[in-house]
C-alpha cells in the first residue's frame, strides 16, 4: 500500500489555495501553513513532499510571495503546473440584509475583484482588509456591526456562514495558476514547459530584445513574459519567462546556453507537463 | 496675482502621496480624495487643475489603480512625474516598549517592504491589513490591545501618535515614482519621455520581439517595460512602455506609427519632462 502525498499549502482550510490542492491529488493528506515561505521550509525538510502555492491571477497577474521565494529564495522547483477558475462568494451571518451591510471584509486582491459588484450592490458597506478570504469570513463573524465577506463558498461551510451569493466576481474568466513546489522538477514527457528568470547588470532594455531573438530565432514559443521590480532601483527588472519545451530539449537547451552570456542572472524554475485545461 | 494651483490626489492627509504634491508645487492647495478614480473624476470636472498618484514603487512594482485607470479608464494624459525616496517609520501610543506590541497595522505594501524589520524587532506583532499608512495610525490608535503602525511621521503627528523609529523599510533604495494626470500632456522641452501601452490579440510573444526592434532599430531607448495582465485571459498581457524622446520627435512619430500596425490596442499616455533626481 503506497502512502498518500503529503501536500503543504498556505493555509488556511477553505482557501482557494486547498481547492487546487484537492483537483490537483484528492488523495493527499493536506497540511496548511500560514505562509508561502513555511509551505517551503516544510518541502525543504521533508515534513511535505510537495508544496502548492497560487502564482498568477488573470486578474490581479503575479503573485509576489510566490515569485520572490521563486527568484530570491530557496532552491526548490517547479514540479506541476495547474489553472482553477476562482469564483468568490458572499458570505454574512444568517439574517443578514445585503442593503444593511456596513463592513465587508475579504483579501484586497478578492476585494479589487469585486469592485464593481460592491459599488453596485453593497454601496455603503466600507471594505476592510482582512489577510485571506478565509480570515475574513471569522472577522466577519466577530464583527460587532452587520457586515459581510468575500471567500470561497467551503470557507463559508467551515465556519457555520451563510452564503448570501455566489459568483460575484467583476470578470468572468477569473482564473488563477498554481505551482507545485518540489526538491526536483519533473521528467519530460513530450508537452512540457520551462520557467526562468534572467536580469541585465544595466537598465538596457535593448538586451530584453536580443535575448527574445535567442527564442524567436529557435521558433520557441514563450507562453508568458512578465517583468518584475528587481527591488533596487526603478527602471530596473527580473524578466519572467515561460517557455514551451523541456529544459533538456536540445533546442531549449541551446537557447539557455546563449542567453546566459547575455544576461547577468539566470534562474531556471524548473520544467513540468503543459497544464490541459479539463 | 495668480492663483494657487488645485492639486488633488489620494489621501488621507499624512500618506506618502500628500509628501509628492508638496515636492511637486509647494505653493498649490492640496485636496484629498478617497480614491484613485475620484482624484480623475476630481481633474476631468475641473474641481481641480492636475492630480498626483503614485504610479510605480522600486520593491513592490507597479500600481495597479493607477495603470488600470490609465488603460482602461479616462482620457487623463501624464503631464509630468516626480520620484520620491519612501522612509517607513513605526508609529505607536507614548509609552509603548516594542516588544509589548501584539497587532501592526499598516497598509499591505507597506507591511511587505518592512517584513525583515518586523520579524526581527516584533516577532510577537501579528500583521493586520489597513487600507492606507495614515489609516493605519487611526486603527492603532483605537485598537484594544498594545499595537503599532507603519506609516509617515507626518501621519504621526497628524494624529498625535508617538514616533518609536524612522526609516524601518528592509530596502534602502526604495523609491515611489509618481504622475501628474491632466487633461493635455506637456509640450516638448527636448529632454522629455513617453509612456505609452500596448496589447495584441493573439497571446504572441513574438510580436513583443518585432515591437520593441521598431524602438531598437531606431535608437530609441527605453526606460522602462512591464507586462501587466489584461484580466481576459492567463497569459494574455498589456505591455507598458516608457521611451526616451517626445511623442512629437519625428522618429518617435515614425516608431509608433509602425508599432500601431502590429498591435490591436496602442494607447499613449503622454509626454513630458523626463525627472531629475534633485
Amino acid at each position: 500500500m503506497t502512502q498518500a502525498k503529503r501536500l503543504g499549502y498556505l493555509g488556511p482550510a477553505g482557501t482557494n489555495t486547498e481547492q487546487a490542492c484537492i483537483a490537483y491529488d484528492s488523495g493527499a493528506s493536506l497540511l496548511p501553513y500560514p505562509s508561502i515561505s513555511e509551505v517551503a521550509s516544510a518541502v525543504e525538510s521533508n515534513r511535505v513532499d510537495e508544496g502548492v502555492a497560487p502564482i498568477e491571477n488573470s486578474v490581479g497577474g503575479g503573485v509576489s510571495v510566490t515569485l520572490d521565494l521563486l527568484i530570491h529564495g530557496s532552491g526548490l522547483l517547479i514540479r506541476n503546473e495547474l489553472v482553477l477558475p476562482i469564483t468568490h462568494s458572499l458570505l454574512a451571518r444568517q439574517g443578514t440584509e445585503p442593503a444593511d451591510v456596513r463592513v465587508i471584509y475579504s483579501h484586497p486582491q478578492a476585494l479589487e475583484q469585486c469592485r464593481i459588484y460592491l459599488a453596485e450592490r453593497l454601496p455603503n458597506a466600507q471594505p476592510v482588509a482582512s489577510l485571506s478570504t478565509a480570515a475574513a469570513v471569522e472577522e466577519m463573524l466577530a464583527a460587532p456591526v452587520t457586515s459581510a465577506a468575500i471567500a470561497t463558498e467551503r470557507a463559508g461551510e467551515l465556519h457555520g456562514a451563510c452564503l448570501i451569493e455566489r459568483g460575484i466576481e467583476d470578470y468572468p474568466n477569473n482564473m488563477t495558476r498554481f505551482v507545485v513546489l518540489a526538491g526536483s522538477d519533473h521528467p519530460r514527457t513530450g508537452d512540457d514547459k520551462t520557467s526562468i528568470c534572467f536580469s541585465f547588470d544595466d537598465d538596457a532594455p535593448g538586451i530584453l530584445y536580443s535575448v527574445l531573438g535567442e527564442f524567436a530565432g529557435r521558433n520557441i514559443n514563450l507562453a508568458k513574459i512578465e517583468s518584475r521590480p528587481t527591488r533596487e532601483a526603478l527602471g530596473r527588472y527580473i524578466f519572467l519567462v515561460d517557455l514551451e519545451g523541456h529544459r533538456e530539449d536540445a533546442v531549449v537547451r541551446a537557447a539557455l546556453q546563449e542567453v546566459r552570456r547575455q544576461v547577468s542572472m539566470l534562474k531556471i524554475f524548473g520544467s513540468y507537463p503543459r497544464y490541459a485545461m479539463p
